[in-house]
């Protein structure tokens, strides 16, 4: 992979370290990144997470993107670091970890391959973004190796065994960072994204299919989605993406009026899935049927508080064409396809050592683009049981626990 | 309600305040609240959570409640306040929240209540505790009041209304609160539960019937319950509960080696509920099928890492007999028969003004009793629908969002 150039339009956001010191909140322009603590003096910046700085709310980030590009224009900026010699951190401490359903398509092609004789939506999926909330500790930066799980998995009737998911897949998303919180029991009405949204990340939603499969009657994904959850180190802030702002899909039936915003936020946001280094998709967050803000403005609806450090994915984003799908669920037919790869070797499930990667970008003012960097990660083996399983299983008796 | 007066043996901690000073870190004992600060010279406990105490790992809460005891039964601990002057904060600041499903007795009663033409359990059920994670960052102390939320609610066929849940609930739980963390990928065997798990809180998990059967399908239960978790102000070591420690159920299968312990983990607590200070349920956590050490290695099994503060439900602690059911869903079969209270009115689902209360007791030493205070919350009104809601539904057009 080439290294990202982040323009002065992107000025995006996030935690290094360098030179063995501790992590600090830096920003990207060029192949550098800009120390924000020594930029404006500030020590909000000198901390191992964003959320600090976050917490100040939306008239603070604009000053802050304002004065940062006054610098660059000014030709004032020379304490920085190349990309290439720093650490990248996990940017954010999560707060809570939500993540949606929301790509259309997306629906479609998961019914048509996990319920064949009943591939149709569920009643409540075109009145509200579906969604559920995951592990918010198991979120971790770009380039940390994901491990195969363990799980429960029962392959046709008989019992369950434990055993490393053979099924392991990813859903390429987007994630939303949440910088200002809200008041218990007050819903975020849909116009007020923005003064409660900082900015997006990509987000890999590692997902074990057999895993999901045998737990999610009826509570929903657990194991199969919390051993994991990758997401780029760099944060782009929502003012850089004004010129991606298209409008969404058109809705049908009208959605509830708390879903519906008087300006329009989907987001012309391309991405890239590549598989050991090869392009498998194209996903373009467009297609989107339910917006970032109409999921922020739902998680709220019910009076539940925001916080510094929410962080929500978009939901897997696909398309009904197999170069723009973003799972392999959908990529190779639950399994039963392989996806040929561009250099022509068939391709199941991840394999240990396959590496994932899912880049985007996003147009900027004149023509440029916004680049988003990548979230990567490799399959690692599956780790050993740990020994006390073992003895345990040969001291107890059945029936007792 | 009458005070709580804790035993040496129970020495439950908290987090309160007094007399306009900060919050900090104290152990119950009688009436009365120990400064631990004060107590130990150590900085730790003047803090507003009992985090960094946790964090300290198990042979540290060991030792400290040795020296505790010795402290008290020295007569060398004057530095006390009466709980009744002190305001009782939040314990812990919660990390990721899980809940499980683990009574058998409720499970086959939400069977035969939600579903009466085919009331099994999941094919799962008996394999594992199902669960799902929940929102950490609405999980509110004892005497936080209780709006009721708004949601998607669908009756019959027809489409959804936003409206304030018609089917208020609560489940009676315990939580379990993990002390000390884990590495990532590494599944913490079942025999290492009281390695991790420092104690015990009361937990009601309060829940919207209506908004819950519109949204759950596939993911699962999200916004019937994020609005908001109740714990109790106090925390009871697991160290406290030697003598309540039992075999739980037989299992029926044997459950896979993981879920196997060398020592039995079910918990011998009796809890009671009021509902406006009437009894109406006294559920017996001993019933569990699935007991918390093996909640907590089904947890991890995939390799999530635990981290301080971390919280887990029990699931609704209910039994088959009316008497000892958990929620209102079983007591009023669905909200089909009201449920007498002891003072003859009927009573449904909740209605404004409702205040639940839980409460729990567990055998000590020499006959006394642990008693683990209460979880309480008085349910208000609704909010009013925010303005920009009905502005945003004056102009938007139809389809566009």
């Amino acid at each position: 992979l080439t290294l990202t150039t982040f323009t002065e339009h992107a000025l995006p956001y996030c935690v290094f370290s360098h030179g063995g010191g501790p992590p600090r909140v830096g920003a990207g322009l060029g192949t550098h990144i800009i120390d924000l603590e020594l930029a404006f003096g500030d020590k909000i910046f000198a901390a191992p997470s964003l959320n600090g700085f976050l917490a100040r709310g939306p008239r603070a980030w604009q000053r802050t993107r304002e004065r940062l590009l006054g610098f660059i224009r000014g030709g004032q900026l020379t304490e920085t670091v190349p990309i290439a010699e720093a650490t990248l951190h996990l940017p954010v401490q999560v707060a809570d970890f939500a993540d949606f359903y929301s790509s259309l398509e997306h629906a479609t092609n998961a019914g048509r391959i996990l319920r064949p004789d009943d591939p149709g939506l569920a009643r409540n999926w075109r009145e509200m973004p579906v969604g559920y909330h995951g592990r918010a500790g198991t979120v971790v930066v770009s380039g940390t190796p994901v491990a195969r799980p363990h799980g429960q998995i029962a392959p046709g009737h008989g019992r369950p065994d434990l055993a490393p998911t053979r099924k392991l897949d990813f859903e390429a998303e987007l994630g939303f960072v949440v910088g200002a919180g809200s008041a218990p029991g007050r819903p975020v009405p849909i116009d007020d994204f923005a003064e409660h949204v900082f900015g997006v990340v990509l987000l890999i939603d590692w997902s074990a299919r057999d895993i999901q499969a045998f737990e999610s009657r009826p509570l929903g994904p657990f194991l199969a989605k919390s051993f994991a959850t990758t997401i780029s180190p760099w944060v782009i802030p929502l003012a850089a993406l004004d010129q991606a702002r298209v409008r969404p899909p058109a809705q049908d039936p009208p959605p509830l009026d708390y879903l519906r915003a008087s300006q329009p936020w989907g987001l012309d946001i391309e991405l890239a899935v590549q598989l050991n280094g090869q392009l498998v998709s194209r996903p373009r967050f467009a297609i989107m049927y339910w917006t970032a803000a109409q999921q922020l403005a739902h998680l709220t609806v019910n009076g539940a508080a925001l916080r510094t450090g929410d962080l929500y994915g978009s939901g897997t984003v696909s398309g009904f064409r197999r170069d723009e799908m973003g799972s392999l669920l959908e990529l190779t037919a639950g399994g039963r396809e392989p996806l040929l790869l561009p250099d022509g070797q068939p391709h199941g499930y991840l394999a240990d050592g396959d590496t994932v990667t899912l880049s985007g970008s996003a147009p900027g003012p004149g023509g440029s683009r916004i680049e988003f960097g990548c979230a990567s990660g490799r399959v690692a083996a599956a780790a050993d049981q740990p020994g006390p399983l073992a003895r345990n299983a040969a001291s107890a008796s059945p029936g007792v626990s």
